[in-house]
């Protein structure tokens, strides 16, 4: 049976560069995170468009996951290649095989410290619970979009995407680089513990359901007419209620949330999503049981690597 | 004689995306800024680097300006062509000849809304005057760095650049073009109470001088070392003392001011100046007696479209 294997990803979008200075260090001054004697293999998601500060070179790495896609000999498109590239080295079947795949974002709105995951896969679910656990870190679960998929975590049997905001494309800071650091140490520290069978998970989980997303208000032939509320702008994560402002116009009439369903906003304004339609995506918060299948997934995956 | 005409530019740098969109919806909407029968000449500086929303293709626009690159018919770089492009319809000499130029920035760093001056044009340091009596917006003085030259404004008889931030390249804020119109409404009032003879100029005129500008700590290789400290971060225009940090390294080590001279930092972590060595400049704060020169030189370039 192979070992247990953790791969971290950085620079997926190649704008994207805290984490990537954070592995470049901490290649340098291995001491700067413990490891704890775990198997860890760090890449560079997107070195291509690292190098150019771009988001990415062709198509967006982050949704270029899709089977139909990697396994069709035709696409020459340098993303696609290169997630065929990722999966055959750091695949379950891969040379260098890796179970849990840790993908480090930054994002231009304010997250905060946040893991978005994919689906409700146990194994992930038990991650992101041990995660809430020891920071308190708000859960995005993406789900039910079909607009968006092929995203890299969901190639491994395990995977969560840590999203760290607010930060300018392209820009050093040091407190996002902090919050990454954070977020990794604690991870490898759980896993360490569970390998330990030292590990203690939550009773409840509270996550953030993914409702629908929202477009800026366009004109007929796509040119954006009005943009987030100054009061909207920063608010990711607090509940909007009727009436709250969503959209503002230059001269000066607001476009207002209409609905009782008190939705969170996440993803507000992300600059990389104004190509998608994308201007926030509003979430539910909902409080679930923590379910033993969960733990005995990240178990499983991690003393067996096996999965199902 | 020819009648005094005003150049705005927006899209100098092609992923400073907000003053675009403003001209956009100004043209529009002609109504929501109100030009006081001015003749006033819109246009984007860097149009196909505003369309893949990056800086510039080849080289910086705005250091494109320099008489020995605009007046070398043997370079063929996409940016110096525009410069000479833009010179020969808008300038003095030019199809379209403009008598002072506006140009609009947005920046990474907490400049909030801010003036650049380049050098001591008479002209140039009334405009900055009224605004600054106005709005009491700050003034960044760009001088004796012979580093950066080449700027767009100073091919023009007179002009400004309008520095807004912090906003992230790539993203539209109604903040920061808020903030943008407020400038652009307030310079093309002033300049129609000149006309009218109604204008009234301050006694003072606060500048910041550039003294100089630091670099990122780096590696022999020109590697990143340190990074902005978080408590410098979003500290533009607030002095600085004998040991405040300046960087801070993964390991917590700090790297602090060293001088007695209390200068007063700005573009901090602008994220386009890290390829130019640039982490932030530092800056005199000065208290300058208005200079009736200043005010002869305005009022004869509007009325006569004479200057020195």
């Amino acid at each position: 049976m192979s070992e247990f294997h953790v791969l971290l990803i950085a620079g997926t979008h190649g704008n994207e560069i805290n984490a990537p200075w954070l592995f470049e260090q901490w290649s340098k001054y291995p001491g700067i995170i413990n490891s704890h004697g775990l198997n860890i293999s760090k890449v560079i998601g997107n070195p291509k468009a690292l190098k150019c500060c771009k988001r990415y070179i062709s198509s967006d790495l982050n949704r270029s996951f899709q089977n139909e896609l990697i396994s069709n000999n035709s696409i020459d498109e340098y993303e696609i290649l290169r997630a065929k590239e990722l999966v055959s080295t750091y695949g379950l079947y891969g040379i260098s095989p890796c179970h849990i795949a840790i993908d480090c974002h930054s994002t231009t709105s304010a997250m905060g410290n946040s893991i978005v995951v994919y689906g409700r896969r146990n194994a992930d679910l038990a991650i992101a619970s041990l995660l809430q656990l020891r920071l308190g870190l708000p859960i995005y679960l993406h789900e039910g979009d079909k607009t968006q998929k092929g995203f890299l975590v969901e190639s491994w049997p395990c995977g969560l995407v840590v999203e760290i905001g607010p930060v300018p494309q392209g820009l050093l800071d040091i407190s996002i680089i902090q919050k990454t650091m954070l977020t990794l140490e604690c991870f490898i520290e759980e896993i360490y513990k569970i390998k330990l069978g030292k590990v203690h998970f939550p009773k409840k989980l509270i996550i953030h359901r993914h409702l629908r997303s929202i477009d800026f208000p366009r004109t007929e032939d796509g040119q954006i007419t009005a943009l987030v509320h100054p009061s909207l702008q920063g608010s990711d994560w607090l509940p909007m209620s009727n009436g709250t402002p969503l959209f503002k116009k230059l001269d000066g009439s607001i476009l207002r949330y209409e609905g009782n369903d008190l939705p969170i906003p996440v993803f507000i304004n992300e600059a990389a999503y104004v190509e998608k339609n994308i201007a926030m995506s509003l979430t539910k918060r909902e409080i679930w049981d923590f379910s033993n299948d969960w733990k005995d997934a990240i178990i499983d995956l991690v003393f067996n690597q096996s999965f199902p």
